[in-house]
């Protein structure tokens, strides 16, 4: 502990200062030298009086036995690292958060839908452009409702690629590269507003899923609401992903036509079930808003009816659907009318008890699990006994044409679990973990077989604090779940941690779900940065992140080298072309080089700027003071800033790093000269 | 840990889900009930095989006996809150973090420069106006580079009511307000672009010090950096506020004019030095940029001059002169010019070692400790000494004709500490820590009489990971500070946690000052959304913020009732002037009413919305798609939104909170009819 083990390379050994010595450090050089004076350690030599023994601080601090186990099962140690990596989404927050496990510490906010000036994100550089991506209808949305994380998926395992996330508010989803962990793609679905059934990945992340929630006419175009039934519709839509690009391709893309159902959750399906994806739904009652108007609330009217809808889609037979033209272009994407998809075998309904709110696939691919979240009940339905229904042939349509098929044919078992049961995750061990809202509880019960001899039933059931909405159990959504692990993540935290005035923060409970113990709560941990919905944990060892830029001159944009890059020091330059002025900059400790840049009003500023270091942890930012620019260059990276120099004045800029001890004289002056 | 002994108010407590008993908990009810259903908890019996004892845990996970007392002292059980806070900046997230102590838990992020749309922070509603006030020129700039957060204070101690944190890269102070966490007005320094040495708080608040980092012309006027000596100045600001109406007032506010050099940090006087303050400066060589020019980097001519200068300002001095008129107004703010401070004994300056980076004035106000970054000392100025300097007035004076007191009359002590000291503070047994950047280290050292016998000398040294810039100590800057615990604001981290790509973490590491122990790293804390620097680490009970707003429609802008706020359902109601559509609203567990809305293209929207819960925790959102626009509305809080409803088609709006069973139906439409 008194050891200074590992320093990082810009740390001086001289035991004197020099400015040489800080200016060698600047530009790279560090090497010689580990420390003489951290022997200079003068401890004092008194025996310790107070809480320096376990058993002292345990009395002191009135902990349990079950606190301490808890402390000792989930403190990492300094230098030591998580065993899992939890991504989840932040709600209205419209960022990603990423935690350690068992720790639960914050490790990354990675900004998605938001602008967020530590990482540069969307204060100029490219990622202005990712966020012009999502642009709706030309006008600017700087926010987003995220819910659902979806990593990259090989063979149905989470490979540590990619990670995906949707915006319900507007409708659009974002790619994040975790080679670097930022987000390279947001794109507008340019057939619906709202949506909820997204992101969820097929097993080999061929498509990406998202359907509508709250309903619109195709394409978001006005229609009055009493013509909800004719003219609103529902979308299933398939996002081709291109795992070489690293992008979703919009024109490869294709959606299916629904009944204007609120789509809520779904699941690709996998092993037997591949090619197939599940969503279900709420409001098959068709019901629309209109208090003013007399009509019921829609708290009410939504709930007239026992069943709703599971939605089956044979995807692959969709494939070869759009591969056969018959599809029809709607804002410039393919759509598969509900009509052509009911008639070739493409979408099938299946009753599911009222309200449901998660669809969740078994680990082998075999049952789908539902949870009809006014219903105590979770519903498996078998896949099996779905393709014999389908096979049968003996269904009625909905009032849209759509077949229904029999629920009696399609269910394998029902398990009473509780009050309000939403969502469901796997462990190793042939069971389920269901959160259970209204009871704030997660069930714990086995799966039937293959899983488990002991069938389906109802085994333990664990109250949490406050009212679960998803939870997420390690790699508990795949074909091969890592169990060990499993996070409640609760809407509401109430009297668990200090007032912090009247908006609280979510709770995030890491609970125990070890072999052959009772489930039990080992950590609380507070969001206070956003209502994460989904999470989804993965083995830390799967992430293969860059620990800096492959080479100097990096775009992170094209993840290739910019030409515009400036590759060392004394080839920095500015270039004036008529109202132009393009400079081409570099940084280093402590430098931006060129450090003075003189303009008129009015000018166009192009501003490339490349950090040159080489040194992991070395990020230089790049502040211009009232332009409102900010950006985050990682070592290696390259990024250019286009602006209109319309305010006159002097300007500082700097890096907004603390990245050597003379950080705040790499610095420099923009003057703009009044015209 | 089985028992759910504390439920939120809307839980349900039927064994059956009815309708009734959701829409009833939707509209407030709840009393009745506890679940029954908990007591079906189906423990397994087989008695725990894996890690269930703390012994085998220790063996398991290899814990040394130093991990299992600091995961002791960390660990907060559920349901039991942290002891202190710790309010941080996070650099250019533009934002203000807190984390509960000692578990370094982050319970919250509050909004300040940067959008935030979970807070609903500048998409829609009076955060916007917020926002707007901070405004350059007329630009929007919508982030920030806090650095140094100032809790208020009465008599030289934190009293839990506001926040004061100050931008960096647009010389802006921004004000919280403790009693709901909110940001309440960004100012906008009229005098200076780019600033530092802000924000420090007077003993009671009566002002907030701000002042310039890198010079510009008065008011960020352009003139070419060649003229740097004759027309660049330095700025020391002095923010009037007024706690009744929890604002800064300009128009009682001052600054007084300094030569150009770069402030740094300051402090204020207490105690004996009460009605003073003191800022350090660089580049008192008033070295200017121009690489290209053939000048020198400035990291090289900055740090030429052994000495540079700690200036000395008696603002109660300055505030007779601002009554007396000795000012002048320059961009609508009162400036007192230097020649007129220097001659009325308001601004003195004293030596300092080179390019000192810290000032802290110890508890009893008798004493300034500098740490110059190039020198291994920490200077301690006498404040006896300084005044009996000023009375002795055989001074020099600098170039611009500012009186230099010598430095050996005014100097207390110097210790020898180790390499780049940074900044100071102080616990309550005597002694002061001292941040060293380049040895990566905290030094403990003791502070001579009054404070202890052992006189002023380094007493240990503690390696951190790595770079520590600030440190903060709890209560370590006030009049009485509460020692135990000090957080290392560590730079870099380096190889402390997971890879997460090139974008890491700083690293903040809780550190034992429990007395008669050595210092010890206990907890290594991410900050994974920012770059905090300094922080403060205030007792928890000092806060009293409110758990839900004082009355039903509540505005928090004013703090009162807002006239357009609805107070109940069925006062609902849209009204249309012409071309101007108004709507007042109201929010309840599931409904947010009126549900439907249509206008037409290009009408004006005014959109009142009113909470009206009572219960803790009882937040909605609302959100509208495709107009950018999300709030957060705590209980009983009431907003207002406009926007003119440019872009025709059906657009959902709906409560971003996931706030009962049925929050999926609390929703409505605005549909926008084309023109
Ligand atoms: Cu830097
Ligand atoms: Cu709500």
């Amino acid at each position: 502990m008194a050891e200074n083990r590992e320093r990082p390379p810009f740390q001086i050994g001289q035991q004197k200062v020099s400015r040489r010595g800080l200016l060698g450090a600047a530009a790279g050089l560090s090497a010689g030298a580990l420390l003489a004076s951290c022997s200079v350690l003068q401890r004092k030599e008194e025996t310790p009086k107070l809480g320096a023994t376990a058993e002292e601080i345990i009395k002191q601090r009135q902990l349990t036995p079950e606190d301490v186990t808890a402390a000792l099962m989930t403190y990492v140690p300094s230098g030591k690292y998580d065993e899992f990596l939890m991504f989840s989404s932040t709600g209205h927050g419209g960022q990603v958060l990423v935690h350690g496990l068992p720790s639960m510490r914050l490790l990354k906010v990675i900004a998605v839908f938001s602008p967020e000036p530590w990482q540069g994100y969307g204060y100029g550089g490219y990622t202005n452009e990712v966020l012009e991506g999502g642009y709706f209808k030309g006008k600017p949305i700087l926010w987003g409702d995220t819910h659902h994380p979806a990593l990259s998926e090989t063979n149905g395992e989470y490979d540590g690629e990619f990670l995906f996330i949707n915006d319900k508010a507007n409708g659009r989803i974002a790619v994040i590269d975790l080679r670097d962990f930022e987000t390279k793609q947001i794109v507008k679905n340019p057939l619906l507003v709202n949506e909820h059934g997204g992101c969820f990945v097929t097993p080999n992340t061929e498509y990406v899923l998202e359907a509508d929630q709250y309903s619109v006419p195709l394409g978001g175009v006005y229609a009055p609401i009493t013509e909800y039934k004719e003219k609103y519709r529902g979308v299933l839509t398939f996002w081709k992903f291109d795992r070489q690009k690293g992008r979703i391709v919009p024109e490869e893309s294709f959606a299916i036509e629904t009944p204007p159902y609120w789509h809520d959750l779904a699941d690709a399906g996998k092993g037997p079930s591949h090619g197939w994806a599940f969503w279900n739904s709420i409001n098959t009652e068709l019901a629309i808003p209109g208090l003013q108007e007399g009509r019921p609330a829609m708290e009410i009217a939504t709930t007239q009816r026992d069943m709703d809808y599971l939605h089956v889609v044979n995807w692959k037979k969709a494939e070869e659907l759009i591969a056969a033209g018959k599809y029809e272009t709607i804002n410039g994407f393919k759509v598969i009318r509900m009509d052509v998809a009911a008639k070739e075998g493409v979408l099938f309904l299946i009753p599911e008890p009222k309200s449901p709110h998660g669809v969740d696939v078994t680990p082998g691919g075999d049952y789908i699990v539902v949870a009809g979240k006014l219903d105590p009940h979770v519903t498996v339905y078998s896949f099996a006994k779905i393709q014999q229904a389908i096979q049968a042939g003996n269904w009625d349509t909905d009032e849209y044409g759509i077949p229904v098929l029999p629920f009696e044919q399609c269910v394998e078992a029902q398990v009473e679990l509780g009050l309000g049961p939403l969502h469901t995750q796997f462990d190793d061990q042939g069971y389920a973990y269901t959160s259970l809202f209204l009871d704030s509880a997660v069930a714990k019960w086995s799966l039937g077989k293959p899983y488990r001899e002991d069938g389906w039933k109802l085994v333990e059931k664990l109250p949490v604090q406050y009212n679960i909405g998803h939870l997420a159990a390690a790699e508990g959504d795949t074909a091969k779940p890592a169990g060990r692990f499993l996070v409640a993540h609760n809407k509401w935290s109430v009297d668990r941690y200090a007032s912090l005035g009247p908006l609280l923060p979510q709770n995030a409970q890491l609970i125990s779900i070890a072999p052959n113990q009772p489930m039990r709560v080992l950590y609380d941990s507070p969001i206070g940065i956003g209502e994460p919905h989904y999470a989804q944990i993965i083995k830390r060892e799967r992430i293969k992140a860059w620990e800096i830029y492959p080479e100097v001159g990096w775009n992170p944009h094209t993840q290739s080298v910019d030409p515009n890059a400036v590759l060392k020091v004394g080839d920095e330059r500015i270039e004036r072309r008529g109202k132009t002025v393009e400079i081409w900059a570099v940084l280093l400790r402590s430098q931006i080089r060129p450090d003075l840049i003189e303009v008129e009003q009015g000018d166009e500023v192009i501003w490339h700027l490349t950090n040159i270091e080489r040194a992991k942890d070395a990020t230089h930012g790049f502040a211009l003071g009232g332009y409102n620019i900010n950006l985050s260059l990682e070592p290696g990276e390259t990024q250019t800033i286009r602006f209109v120099a319309d305010i006159p004045g002097t300007f500082p800029f700097y890096c907004t790093e603390f990245c050597s001890a003379l950080h705040l004289e790499m610095m420099g002056y923009f003057l703009v000269k009044p015209t």
